[in-house]
């Protein structure tokens, strides 16, 4: 497998064709962005950190039965993904109140929801990325009903996993972002990233950030937490032999 | 019937107790006001026009099946309603693009749906009223997911009868706003008021907008609009003689 020429340069990827027609060459990228894309540092090591963090829940889903589109690992930095057509939506789950919502409704900061709350937000530049309903998205024809309704249940079947992995590594799981694609036979799939990128993790006695929002709040080290986000999950076995 | 003590005074409306436990007398004031109550002026007659439109609206829904809080017709600008707990949300449904989903998606004006969009708002000044789906307003106690596709499903046939009355009397239904209240024995009824003030109306032919819009917008002649609307429904037949 070659990778050849560049499809687009994400926030934190470069995504590239291969001679395979329906798989991405991805490059986890050393850059850091916020506020949009607004504020944008570049990190050394946080590629090596992320792509790794995202090998290992992605491989732990597969084998949940979550179909991804993850192929395989190939470096430190590097992976092969199936090539998908991204549903143009975050997906966002909580288990707790932060970020948005936490300002939004004005609610106490790690407040926990009876059940999980999902939101989706339609991924639009020029439009800021507005938070939307699923009659809007449908409005809109971004899915229909039953795509809809796939994707909370998909949502929610990863909260359930991601939450208890990341429980046995001492981390409360507040919240993250997904995205889904669709692939050359229509199937929906997890797709992008899952990574203290798009995770909010604090540890589970501390309350102390593991996560993207110490670079946006400026509390911390961004390698120092990602780094030890990859030890406890190294350190932490999914399957305890008792 | 005696009126009693104030209840409560709204942008648009008095309420106040009466003799009887459960009845409140609503009064529709001369007054108008957009951009969240910034602005506000008094209007003359305004409250005769709103009280007589939706009084012919809400007798309407009552004879196709929708229950309501709607008990009779005092006078032109006082009506008796029952004593209902408001649900917190403003639930909007719209059959063509405009207002705020216009501008949150940058759509064509009066692009019409193949379905209606419900959107529901958390009434809370506080929060300026927020756009918020259904798991967020589960999360916040606001209502259960039974009761949640309870509305949507009542929005959506009041949106049918409204529609269909609207077009005899030459007018588009673009958009409207209404809200639900629970009875003393727990039933969900709807509540609040239907009038140019919570309707998006364009004239069939002309689409030039009869409703409020003409005065967020100074456009137009508030009383000359919803007099307007006023003399279409009265001269235009629910059940005609053919």
């Amino acid at each position: 497998m070659k990778k050849t020429t560049l499809i687009k340069e994400g926030k934190a990827k470069r995504l590239y064709n291969t001679d395979e027609a329906n798989v991405v060459w991805v490059e986890y990228m050393d850059q850091a962005t916020a506020l949009n894309g607004k504020r944008k540092d570049q990190i050394a090591g946080k590629g090596v950190l992320n792509n790794q963090i995202d090998c290992i829940l992605f491989e732990l889903l597969a084998a949940k039965g979550i179909h991804t589109d993850f192929i395989k690992k190939l470096s430190d930095n590097e992976q092969l993904n199936q090539k998908v057509d991204i549903i143009p939506l975050e997906v966002v789950v909580r288990n707790a109140a932060s970020g948005s919502f936490q300002r939004k409704f004005d609610v106490p900061y790690l407040q926990e929801f009876d059940q999980p709350v999902v939101e989706f937000f339609y991924k639009s530049d020029e439009l800021d990325d507005p938070f939307i309903n699923t009659n809007q998205a449908v409005a809109l024809k971004i899915f229909d009903f039953e795509e809809s309704q796939q994707l909370e249940k998909l949502a929610l079947q990863i909260n359930r996993i991601l939450k208890e992995r990341f429980a046995k590594a001492g981390l409360q799981l507040v919240d993250f972002k997904v995205e889904f694609g669709k692939t050359a036979d229509g199937e929906i799939v997890l797709a992008d990233e899952i990574s203290p990128d798009s995770c909010r993790l604090v540890d589970l006695m501390t309350k102390a950030s593991l996560d993207k929002d110490v670079f946006r709040k400026k509390t911390g080290d961004l390698i120092t937490v990602y780094q030890e986000v990859l030890n406890r999950l190294n350190n932490s076995q999914e399957e305890a032999h008792v």
